[in-house]
């Protein structure tokens, strides 16, 4: 099956599976009291700085522990309507933090002082959840990217009001990559509070990691993964994964490689009158319009996701291992179908 | 480092590695909706009868999302005090599920009726949290095990009051070959409701089950699974290598060797008569007590946890890949020590 | 002072008084297990039929307990933006229910079929909150009313998906008498599955009922109230107080009160050209728009809430000791500042 | 009816109730915000210091909205097995906190650092609950009182551990008279952090009041307190309460009247050799053991619970309106059927 349904259809980058395989050997303390461990989060460091870092289970469990463990369950968590913590978590932000999540319209997933300031209000007022959060994705669930700038002012902004700002970082490696490449620019240079640094959709088997810029968030952390049930037993694995998925530099390479097939994609798409493209391609997702009758008879060979029923709107996602013959095939079928 | 700190300390069965690395081609729907975890569905219900499974990530999460979705937040759930819900989980069945945690001491690690029947009481008095669940370990955290008659005991007493038998299988295959080797007989014969099925502390790299064996609790189940953050997105990887688990009933055979381990590990131990054994050897743990000056001598060089450290009673696990080898160095060592 | 704020800036109506003190007779069982209570009971069986009742200690309580009781976390519940629930209970519901509450903006407070039915989607998919509860508030927040056949028209949309219609009567009462007198039509007859009968805002010192028309759905509501730390100990004082509000229609007369002096109220203010009525007035409420320079003049003398600040909108209440005197006055006092 | 049940069997006193009333005229900010609660919090500082007070429905919200307040979810919290907290409360602490509650046994209802000590460790494991807090009752649910130095002793055990010291004290009247007559000698001079000041037990019609100590521990408690679903609207009429029961140590008189009356039931009782008495009389609690066949005789008349059925262990309670004749004719009575 060829899929543009999600980055998560692909499947592990071989390099990375070498290190699991490589990390297999004898007996290795659990819990994170390992070499394998140590090394990958001293190679966090050596990429951002002086910060915290913990390993987790899966990109839900990431947000929601760091939310719960920045947050009182007064408070207001604020986000983009599209945000992946508003609309594809089963509810479980509100179920952990116990918080309210404040969504915002936007047009392009991206929030902007100008869309939060509004929502600040009611401090102090026992009626009403104190907002606390604000967080983005980077790249947006719209494939759309932050610049450094755009994530400064809204980390000013939470500043401001003692607020924090937190990025979803689920495909961190694709905003990084399309926005210029220097990570910090965008994480600790921008002052982003905690990062949900994704490593699931970029080739890894599995592994997410927090990375704390604010270090005194981090106090405690600890306990709030292993109550999350995030805390992996034979955490080896995942670290292993993480010091190849580091070395080298290969995150971003495998990043470049879906940006650049995304790009591709809807260079070709474009050569289709028919279809329309209804968001900016800047990182690996490109949102298209098919005409009305031949969604289905696409699908049927090849798999996306619906991304609004209503307009016809569907999601094309590239990943580490789309080939350019993987599109020009795609767009080959979808020209004989239109 | 050779460990008998945990069964975790070990790494992956190369046969379960070969596995995930065979599902490793090309993509693949995620979330579950892929050939890899339909088939190892099917394995699991050719092994224990019509019933719903669900693959999970981690044990603590396994054991608190299906404990969550069969009470409310006034019910109890009572457990013996030894229990991993009860102490090694920092609370997260509490903080869940929402429920009291009644602890009972025991003696060995098991309840029986007898034990549990005090505290079933006070129904429908409104001011008490409601019984709803026996929660028993197989094997227990004791290394003791429950034959399939003291199972069916505890579950007619549950159902006689309307409440449910789980069991934490973390090492149900440790707990099935020590009992005779018929899963049946110990899970759905004798009134199990629901199991938590461990693998990671058996051979594999990660991956737990649940399963329903009262299929009307599964109703809902899989929201509750991605509420709780244990959704895995690329499962066939989890999939892959439950299929190699079932197959060819490895995950018996590996049981079985850690299971004669620790047997062997007894038998060795006892020749020294300055230490003292102080459970019955009935899977893949002993529990000692060294001579008070020698613990942290022997601790040098060989790793293993404090079980109750007031009495010096330490615990020894052996694993799939301990060996025969492993445990002759140890007990010469122990000896030249003592 | 004389407030316009809330209809709990009022106090105790001196019937309600009197019945306290009447209860206040030697010893008498805790929690309910009352002469008073029963007596209570009984009358709001009389009014409802076959219904299922519990006392409660205040409106957030009541509105956060019968939500959290009909739900599993990973429901969501679905109102209106401007609902109590949304905005004026600090995330209870929230963090309570561990549901999303999914808001849906109004133009007066009222939802319909139409308004709903696009958020009654994903219906199976386990990464999405899954729709149980449609809360509708009787009066809504903006003073409006529905009538009968509105809510029979949601109760219907709500069991097409086997879901549930709560209402929100923290004023039920003055809509009651708005909408023609008949308690029966616009809850039993009309579908509602579960009420929050509301008596503090309307002369009684304090108490809620909660009301379960679906008797099915109270099962076990006794240890969430306990839970839910809303079951009063020395209750007879909170049934004595609805035995007598319920007698010869006292609560309907109050109401009818409040009602008849915010019309009068509209009345009046219509006269002065310069002030804009933002909204019906179908019960006790009344918004308006004073001229921008002035608002803040007549509320040195006048109490009186924002409702949207940006366009200058306050809110004004009437209570069930408004008098015409007091609204007479305030008229001339705005007359006299404009 | 004459009942031994509860102290809140009683009905207000008097005077409590001319307040009510008195409270009961015009218009009045609702949530605090009115001069009878700023009056009350300042009687509070009056007698205890430099304190923060809130207001409150009930005790079991006072209780879990202090105990949710100063904790995380990963924290526990130590109490006897006889704590309220732990076995009245129909598991909302560990609902609402999230918390696992570890109980302790204890003969007399009173911890002490000898027995709460063992409980202490584990301290920076993450996979056990982190101690945080001491709960202790005052007076106990056993009716024993703890002195000045008994208290300090656990504050100064908890505060070396950075844990906090929280007193339930719903009968914390009783408990002040029986301990020498100085409130600020058990709580604030004691290492006190946070104490559930009752005031439903001994006369009010209700209320209760949270007193921080260690103000920061305040922060964001209005919040608290509003998602708890403990903020009383009208709150004018408990705040008016709490003038009265604090005024010319009214809540004082009516303790030591309900303790003397348990010293004189105790000694009245001690005439009778067939009665045991099980436990110290130090406050307003009687438990005695009547003999086997007696018991339900006795209690067709008077109403009293069972303590420990196995035993046949009653607890008589006294409160501020028993009278020397009702125990005298109680007396004739167990006489005659003895």
């Amino acid at each position: 099956m060829i899929s543009f349904g999600s980055d998560n259809h692909s499947g592990i980058h071989e390099n990375i599976l070498k290190a699991i395989t490589s990390a297999n050997v004898e007996h290795c303390f659990a819990y994170g009291e390992d070499e394998f461990t140590n090394k990958a989060i001293g190679l966090f460091r050596d990429l951002l700085g002086d910060v915290e870092v913990f390993f987790m289970l899966n990109g839900t469990g990431t947000n929601v522990s760091i939310l719960k463990s920045i947050t009182r369950s007064y408070n207001s968590i604020i986000c983009a309507t599209t945000a992946h913590i508003n609309v594809d978590e089963c509810g479980a932000p509100e179920n952990h933090t116990g918080c309210k999540i404040v969504s915002i319209p936007t047009t392009n997933g991206k929030l902007t002082p100008e869309l939060v300031k509004p929502y600040l209000v009611e401090f102090g007022c026992c009626h009403h959840s104190q907002p606390k959060v604000i967080s983005i994705s980077q790249t947006t669930e719209l494939g759309t990217v932050y610049s450094a700038s755009e994530i400064k002012a809204l980390s000013d902004l939470a500043h401001s009001f003692e607020m924090y700002l937190h990025l979803d970082g689920a495909r961190i490696a694709n905003g990084v990559v399309a926005s210029g490449g220097d990570i910090r620019s965008i994480t600790a240079d921008a002052g982003v509070d905690v990062l949900s640094f994704g490593g699931t959709k970029n080739g890894m088997m599995m592994g997410e990691a927090v990375v704390f810029f604010n270090k005194q968030l981090a106090v405690g952390f600890e306990f709030e993964r292993k109550q999350m049930m995030q805390l992996y037993s034979k955490m080896r694995f995942v670290s292993a994964q993480f010091c190849e998925y580091l070395k080298d530099d290969l995150w971003l390479r495998l990043a470049q490689h879906s940006n650049d097939m995304a790009k591709y994609l809807s260079s070709r798409m474009s050569e289709i009158k028919e279809v329309i493209i209804t968001q900016n391609v800047e990182a690996n997702a490109l949102f298209v319009i098919f005409p009305k009758d031949k969604t289905e008879i696409i699908r049927e060979k090849y798999f996306f996701y619906d991304w609004d029923e209503a307009k016809g709107e569907v999601r094309l996602m590239c990943s580490f291992n789309t080939t350019k013959q993987n599109i020009d095939e795609f767009i080959n079928f979808i020209k004989e179908t239109i």
